[in-house]
């Protein structure tokens, strides 16, 4: 009798990143980990979805071993496909990550790190995203013991219909980590740039670049935890409606 | 003196499809219309922005004459380069559409015509997605006609920071057209299918099918408006938090 959690696990960074291997190693240790990720990386793809183009499956194995399923398509694709077509029963919960860089405030619409967990609440199995804030010299260790502890209470708990769980753990040794703060997602938004530059053949192109301004700095936004050196967990959901603006709406005579 | 609003019109259909040009040739009754538009289809892109490649501007002409700026990449891309590297001002309001097929439910988060208008609420532009909910022989003249009374409205009145409003529009004679209704995005979900088939060299691929399970037919829902044959206003925002779940994750006692 085998009552191993199943857990899938994909990411945006692609099969081979080491964050999803940090994670993988992990999450072995409490359950049956089945891997379905993009072929290459796929950052800021944000819910993209395939669907003028054929999917494709492929066997990737690691130091000689079956190691997971990786799909020429987005985080959102692995996630349909594993669960409508390559797995053999429902996962317990979907882990997605961890990923090479934040996902905070509203850059999580661009994001498809999270929007692999979006379809897994879509599916109605508890599901989150997790992220190191870093791009340089990252060391996946505590976010992936982080993602084991936060696996097994999903599995116990389960998640409301419709909701998931954005983590973000900030960069720095465990000892310096000062506590986990349930947050909501920051809305400062960006200052951005395009860079104008010619290419050698005298073309003009742009780059987009940009900073963030009025960062939020409270421990209970995303971007302030995370500047506290506090792991931040926002409850999400996809359900975009703004409830509050629909009266004033009614109220606006927009008839035919 | 020139009191003529600027409108920027954007969308995922491409910058030569049809419901664009139906939404121009109404909007530039009303003001004076900026056009940049992503240079091919960009159906399902999902909220995505280009980081790793180069952005490339071009002039689109269309009968002889200049008719808008074309962009390599998506939707999103398109409002941020338009707004950050290409208008000389700031535009009173964005649209984006008219997209060919609807984008109501589960639905928008996929949607790069949505995208823009997201796009534009961060920015703090009022902004608005139009769709017209058929594939086949679409007539966008009325669809057009109520873009162009709303886009007046929302000169005038703005929105509250945050918010957008997405809109559909029923595919039939105008004066069929019940009515305008203000509605909340539809959580039905999909059951999805791959469809598993071998290519002409016998390897394996999928694609992508699926039908929508239980659809809400109340007329306060977007999918329920459109089968009532009413317009529907969705007004949604770019905040995911589930709020209403903080304070229940706080009890799970998830500290490190």
């Amino acid at each position: 009798m085998n009552k191993r959690p199943l857990i899938l696990l994909t990411n945006d960074d692609g099969i081979d990143a080491p964050g999803l291997f940090a994670l993988f190693k992990e999450l072995k240790k409490i359950g049956e980990v089945c891997i379905v990720a993009p072929s290459v990386e796929r950052s800021a793809v944000g819910h993209a979805i395939t669907l003028t183009d054929p999917l494709r499956v492929s066997e990737f194995r690691r130091d000689g071993y079956f190691f997971g399923y990786s799909v020429n398509g987005t985080p959102a694709d692995c996630v349909k496909i594993a669960h409508w077509a390559l797995l053999r029963k429902r996962p317990d919960v979907i882990v997605s990550g961890i990923n090479l860089g934040s996902n905070t405030g509203i850059n999580i619409i661009y994001s498809g790190t999270v929007s692999a967990a979006t379809e897994g609440a879509i599916l109605g199995i508890p599901s989150f995203a997790v992220s190191l804030t870093t791009y340089k010299n990252p060391d996946f260790r505590y976010a992936a013991k982080f993602a084991r502890k936060l696996t097994n209470i999903l599995i116990q708990k389960g998640l409301p219909c419709g909701v998931y769980l954005n983590v973000n753990v900030p960069a720095c040794p465990e000892e310096e980590i000062r506590g986990v703060s349930i947050t909501r997602q920051g809305l400062a938004r960006f200052e951005e740039k395009f860079d104008k530059r010619s290419d050698p053949r005298g073309r003009t192109y742009y780059w987009l670049t940009g900073q963030k301004v009025d960062p939020e700095e409270d421990v209970g936004v995303d971007e302030g935890a995370i500047q506290a050196r506090m792991v931040s967990i926002t409850p999400v959901h996809y359900d975009m409606t703004k409830y509050e603006f629909i009266d004033i709406l009614k109220s606006w005579q927009l008839e035919v």
